[in-house]
C-alpha cells in the first residue's frame, strides 16, 4: 500500500472554492483506514507473541513489594506486551475518530456498528495504563513536595508501566532503603495508600482487558478490521474522488467553537486560582469545570487525526503531518486530564476510613497540588493555542 | 512645621557629582524624624483617647461566637484603637528605618538606644494585627476552597480586624446561618480549629501590647520621641547641609543587591511549583526559600522610607513622593509575608493531637493554596519589579 504524501492546500483556497479540484478524495480515506487497520493487527500480533502473562506486572509488582523484595522484570522483555497494548490502543483511537469525522462518506451500518466496538476496546484497554499512570504521577508528585527521591518501589512501577509524555529514566540514580525513612510520616502513609488503591484498580483494569482480549466480542472487531485493512467501505463508487476538506473543517470547526468557549483569558492570567476554587467542595465526582476541557481535549484529537487522513500520515506523531504547536496544545490538555484525575484519586484516598491525620493531610497538600497542575495546564493549553493560527485542512 | 516637598533629583546628577549642590541635606532628615515624632505622639494620644478596652474584640468576638451570638460592637466607634494602633505602628517603623539608614549623621549613642526600643515596640504591637488578618486570610481561603460566602463569624472578626490590603466590604451580603451547613465538615471543622488557635493567639498579643504599652520600658521611648519632636539630635552642626543622598543611595544599592540574589527568573515563569516543594517536608519551620523574600521586603521598606526622607513626603502612603510601582513590589511582598505565616499556620494546626481527618485534609488543602499565594506573589513581584527602572534619590 502507497503512503500518499500530500501536504494540506493552502487554507483559502478551502474557503474559496470548496469544489476546487481535489488532491485529497477518498482514496486518501480509504489508504488511512487500511493503514490503521494494518498497524492494529500488527499490534495485535506483537501482543499474542510478546504474552499477556508478563503484563501482570502490576499484580507481581504489589506482591513483591509487600514483602519488601524487588522482584527482578519476567524474562520476557517487559516493554513488549505494554508498547503492543499501546499501539492497539492508538490504532483503535485513530479508526474509530476517522470513522466519526468521515461517517458521511462510508457505509453507514458498518461505520455506526463498528465505532461503539472500537470505543469500547481504546477505553478498556485504556484503564490499566491510566491506573499505572496515575500512580506514578502522585507517587512524583509525594516525593517531589518531600524534597526526596523516588522509592524503590516507585522505580519499579516506572519501569514497567512508562508513560509517554514523562518515562522515567532508567539511568535515574537508586535511592536507597532509607529514603522512605526521610518522608514525613503523613506522606509516606499517602503514597503507600495510594499505590495500594490504585495498583488494585490497574489490576483489576488488566484482567478486564485480557478478558476483552479473550472474549467473542473482541473476535468479531478484530475480523471486521481484517476486512478493513484489505477492503474500506466506502459509501459509494463517487466517494473515492469526494473532496475530504470540508468534513475535516467541519471537525476544526467544532473544536474551534469549543475552544471559543472555554475560559482562556482566565486561564492566561496565571495563579487566577480557578482550579482549585470547589477543593474542598462535598462533591467527589470531578470538578464540573473540567468537563469543556476535557471536550477539547477530544475534539483536538479529531482535528489531529483528520490533518493526519488529509496529509497522509498516518503512523509517527512526530512527522511533519501534524503541527507541533497542535502537538503542545494536546500534550497541554492531556496534562489537564491527568492531574484532574490525579487529584481527584487523592481526594478519594482521603475519604478511606480510619486514616490518620497525617495521612489525610499529604492527601490534602497533594490533591491541592494537582489542582493547581491542572490550572498551569490551563495557562500552557492557552499560551500554545493562542501562538497557532490553527492550521486548516 | 513646614513640609518639603522637593523631588528627588535627577539620578544622573548623584551618579555624576555626589558632591553637588545639597537640595536634600540634613535639615530634610531632621524634618522628617520630627514630623513622625510627631504623628507618633498624635497617634499614642489617639489611642488613649478612643481607650484600650474596645481594642478586646477578640476575645469578646470568640466568646459571642461561642454561644453562638453575635455581639454588637463596643458603643465606642471600632476603630479608633485599631487606627491608632496601626498609626503608631506605622511611625515607629520609619522612625526605626530612617535611624538605621542614616545613623551616621545622628548622634551615635542616641541613635544606638533609640532603634531597638522602637523595633521592640513596633514588633509587639504588630502582632495582634498578624493574628486577626492571619485568621482572615485564612478563613476567606477556607470560603473560597468551599464556594461559599463568609460566615457572620468572619464578617464579624473582619468588622473589628480591617486589614489595610483587603478591608471586608461592610455592605458585603450577610449569610444565612445555615450557610455553614454547606461547608464541608472537614473545612467548618479546619475553621473552628484555625479559629480558636489564632483568636488566642491574638487575645494574648493584644495583652502583650497594652501591658508594653503600659510599661516603663514604653515611656521611655514615649519621652525620648516626644524629645525627638522638637529637637532632633544630629550628630554635629555640619550635618544640616550634609547630602543625604550616598546614604540613600547605599539603602538602595543593599536593596539591589539582595534583590539581585533572588531566584527572579523562576518566579518569573509561572506554575514553577517551587513554593510548594517542601510543602510535607518534616520541618516546622517556615520555608527557609521565604527567607531572602522576607529580607527584600525589610530592604524595600528601608528604600522607600529613605526616599520619603529626601522628597519630604512623611505622611502618606500614596502620594506622589512614592513611585507607585515600588508599593506595588512592596505589597506582592506583603502579601508573599502573609501567606507564607498563614501556610505556616495552617500545618501547625495540622498537628493539633486528636483531629478528624477531614479537618486534616481541608488544612492540607489549604496548606498547598497558601504556598501557591507565596508562589502567585513571587511572580507579583517580579512583574512589578522588571517594570521599574528603580528610582534613584
Amino acid at each position: 500500500m502507497a503512503k500518499q504524501h500530500l501536504e494540506p492546500t493552502d487554507p483559502a483556497a478551502t474557503a474559496g472554492s470548496p469544489q476546487a479540484p481535489c488532491v485529497t478524495g477518498g482514496d486518501a480515506l480509504a489508504s488511512y483506514l487500511r493503514a490503521q487497520a494494518t498497524e492494529f493487527l500488527r499490534a495485535l500480533r506483537l501482543h499474542r507473541e510478546t504474552g499477556a502473562g508478563a503484563h501482570v506486572t502490576g499484580t507481581q509488582g504489589a506482591a513483591a513489594r509487600g514483602t519488601g523484595a524487588h522482584a527482578a522484570p519476567d524474562g520476557a522483555a517487559p516493554d513488549g506486551p505494554v508498547d503492543a497494548a499501546r499501539a492497539l490502543r492508538r490504532a483503535a483511537r485513530r479508526l474509530s475518530g476517522t470513522l466519526h469525522t468521515f461517517q458521511p462518506l462510508l457505509d453507514t451500518e458498518w461505520a455506526e456498528s463498528m465505532r461503539p466496538e472500537l470505543a469500547w476496546l481504546s477505553g478498556t484497554l485504556a484503564l490499566e495504563h491510566a491506573y499505572a499512570s496515575r500512580l506514578e504521577r502522585l507517587l512524583q508528585a509525594l516525593h517531589r513536595l518531600s524534597g526526596t527521591a523516588l522509592l524503590p518501589s516507585q522505580q519499579q512501577a516506572g519501569r514497567t508501566t512508562p508513560t509517554v509524555s514523562a518515562p522515567l529514566a532508567p539511568t535515574a540514580t537508586r535511592p536507597s532503603p532509607t529514603d522512605r525513612g526521610s518522608l514525613t510520616v503523613g506522606a509516606a502513609k499517602a503514597g503507600a495508600l495510594l499505590d495500594r488503591q490504585l495498583t488494585l484498580a490497574r489490576t483489576r483494569a488488566h484482567s478486564t482487558a485480557l478478558q476483552a482480549l479473550g472474549s467473542s466480542r473482541f473476535h468479531a472487531v478484530a475480523d471486521k478490521v481484517a476486512l478493513l485493512a484489505s477492503e474500506v467501505p466506502l459509501k459509494d463508487t463517487t466517494v473515492s474522488t469526494t473532496d475530504l476538506r470540508p468534513l475535516a473543517a467541519a471537525a476544526r470547526d467544532r473544536l474551534t467553537d469549543a475552544v471559543a468557549a472555554l475560559p482562556l483569558v482566565t486561564a492566561g492570567n496565571p495563579y487566577n486560582a480557578q482550579a482549585l476554587i470547589h477543593g474542598l467542595s462535598p462533591d467527589p465526582a470531578p470538578h464540573p469545570q473540567d468537563t469543556q476541557w476535557h471536550q477539547v481535549r477530544l475534539l483536538l484529537r479529531l482535528h489531529r487525526y483528520a490533518l493526519e487522513v488529509l496529509s497522509g500520515g498516518y503512523a509517527d506523531e512526530t512527522d511533519g503531518g501534524t503541527d507541533v504547536r497542535l502537538l503542545a496544545a494536546g500534550e497541554a490538555l492531556d496534562r489537564h486530564r491527568d492531574a484532574s484525575e490525579a487529584a481527584a484519586a487523592a481526594a478519594q484516598a482521603a475519604r478511606t476510613p480510619r486514616i490518620a491525620p497525617a495521612t489525610a493531610y499529604a492527601l490534602g497538600v497533594l490533591h491541592a497540588d494537582q489542582r493547581h497542575e491542572v490550572e498551569a495546564a490551563r495557562y500552557a493549553f492557552q499560551h500554545s493555542w493562542r501562538k497557532e493560527p490553527i492550521r486548516l485542512p
